[in-house]
């Protein structure tokens, strides 16, 4: 990695364990190239599973769905993926679901699971009986077709939001998993108050939603009523002890959240370490960590 | 986190995944006590696997056993722990190990496989696979009075070593697994160069061993002798681009080797950090990172 004006630096390296020094390649990952430029790395890499299973379920509503996705979690199960989509994105999106959707489905969960042919299947036959109670329908396959058709529909669904209203605005927040119901609650909350239709899927395992208002992007003043209903998100999602951002981090868009996420000792400690590595803040500036002139 | 003169701070907390700022809670994980004072943490628990295997081979040489070593990282196999013992460990434990060791095998390697009874079964069984090739004894047990006696060997091998011949010299250097037979050899070679009885045992599958002179504790002039090669071990490990701790840190013992292992702007970095949060050095001072004046 190059650093400050120019200092050539290596952390991390060939070995599995290293505990000589602190862990600055794990302080490298997920910098936003704020640190440096990083211009070599080592990978590990992990073979391809052998097999791979996809199950879905549907219930009528966010609260059996979100029971079935924490019987998941209570029973120890590791699936590659485990995806929700509450009823906003089930109604954008339930002509295009592969086989047609019942009207009496309103979320959904999605999980994938992989592994050793006999992982795979043992993983998912759990994952059937974590997720059965309360079900509308429940099914799983293998079969590659019918999988990637899934898959097609899955990818489709930012664009079916997208499509509804014109415009969305849409942010990774992140909650413990307890509260993942509180926070598909609040979305709900959030929408009576601003009078903006919202949605919110994503990675239920980590409790990490995709939460969104969609928005009619020629409408300046619904564009700034988003903006207000997304900050009003931001701040109950700290108030769940959660975060601002789950995986996309806060980049420009995000950077006014960074002095509410962190207060004033943790912001000086990220202050000081983006200046031990940047004095002259040139590695991306304003970005991941404000700067008090920024 | 208590830091500096005081201030408390949160990072981490009960959420899967956060990357609004920094990685500091991998920062603080290993840092010895010397960025601050933890004094709450989150712990994220996963349930006990439901069944284990123990799977044993011996070898008449560390060559023909690191082979086997190879062919299990090769295959993708992810047992839960993955040791060597090479001649003098096996030397030192010959009459102690459960049934007793034919005189031909001079290389031990251990392993445990767990999780669910099919995946425990399933690695074992690539686990022998792997590790047949040129094996004098190969066995596999899951009774739990076979294993217990195993885990009391290999809890005792230390001591066994230690009663060579008083005392010893042991430091946790780690390599990247395809240097782990070049490692062993080196030690051999110092064995030589230095005129001291060695062994060494490890986690192999990490690269990591605990490389180990035994030494009369009551000869003042071997004990030096063993420092000397203790610190020829160091920079081998490192020529082969290793660390010269895998799992135990610096502490006081290894402090010297800080600016060994560190070129300036790594040292320069880790410094830095050390300082931002503990300016007046008042945590564990002299650990880890070595200050100017220390």
């Amino acid at each position: 990695m190059v650093i400050r004006a120019g200092d050539v630096v290596t952390f991390g390296g060939p070995v599995r364990k290293d505990v000589a020094g602190y862990d600055l390649r794990s302080l490298f990952i997920g910098s936003e190239g704020t640190l440096g430029i990083i211009t070599g790395a080592w990978l590990r890499l992990i073979p391809a599973p052998e097999a791979s299973h996809t199950v879905i379920a549907g219930y009528r509503d966010f609260r059996s769905g979100v029971a079935g996705l924490g019987r998941v979690l209570a029973y120890g199960l590791t699936p590659a993926t485990l995806e929700y989509f509450d009823e906003g994105c089930v109604g954008a999106t339930r002509r295009a679901f592969p086989g047609g959707l019942s009207d009496d489905v309103n979320f959904l969960v999605l999980s994938e699971t992989d592994g050793s042919a006999g992982e795979a299947d043992r993983i998912s036959d759990q994952l059937m009986d974590a997720l059965k109670q309360d079900a509308v329908f429940l099914s799983r396959t293998h079969d590659p077709r019918a999988t990637a058709a899934l898959t097609r529909w899955r990818s489709g669904v930012s664009f079916a939001v997208s499509a509804q209203r014109g415009g969305k605005m849409s942010e990774d927040i992140v909650v413990p998993f307890d509260k993942l119901a509180a926070a598909i609650q609040m979305l709900g909350d959030l929408e009576a108050q601003f009078h903006l239709p919202s949605c919110s899927w994503g990675h239920a395992g980590d409790g990490n939603l995709h939460a969104t208002f969609m928005v009619d992007a020629a409408s300046p003043e619904e564009i700034t009523r988003a903006e207000l209903a997304t900050e009003a998100l931001f701040a109950r999602a700290l108030e769940m002890h959660g975060s601002v951002s789950g995986e996309h981090g806060l980049g420009w868009v995000k950077r006014s959240q960074f002095h509410r996420q962190f207060g004033p000792a943790e912001a000086s400690l990220l202050m000081g370490i983006k200046l031990l590595f940047d004095p002259d803040n040139i590695f991306n500036p304003g970005k991941k960590v404000i700067l008090p002139h920024e």
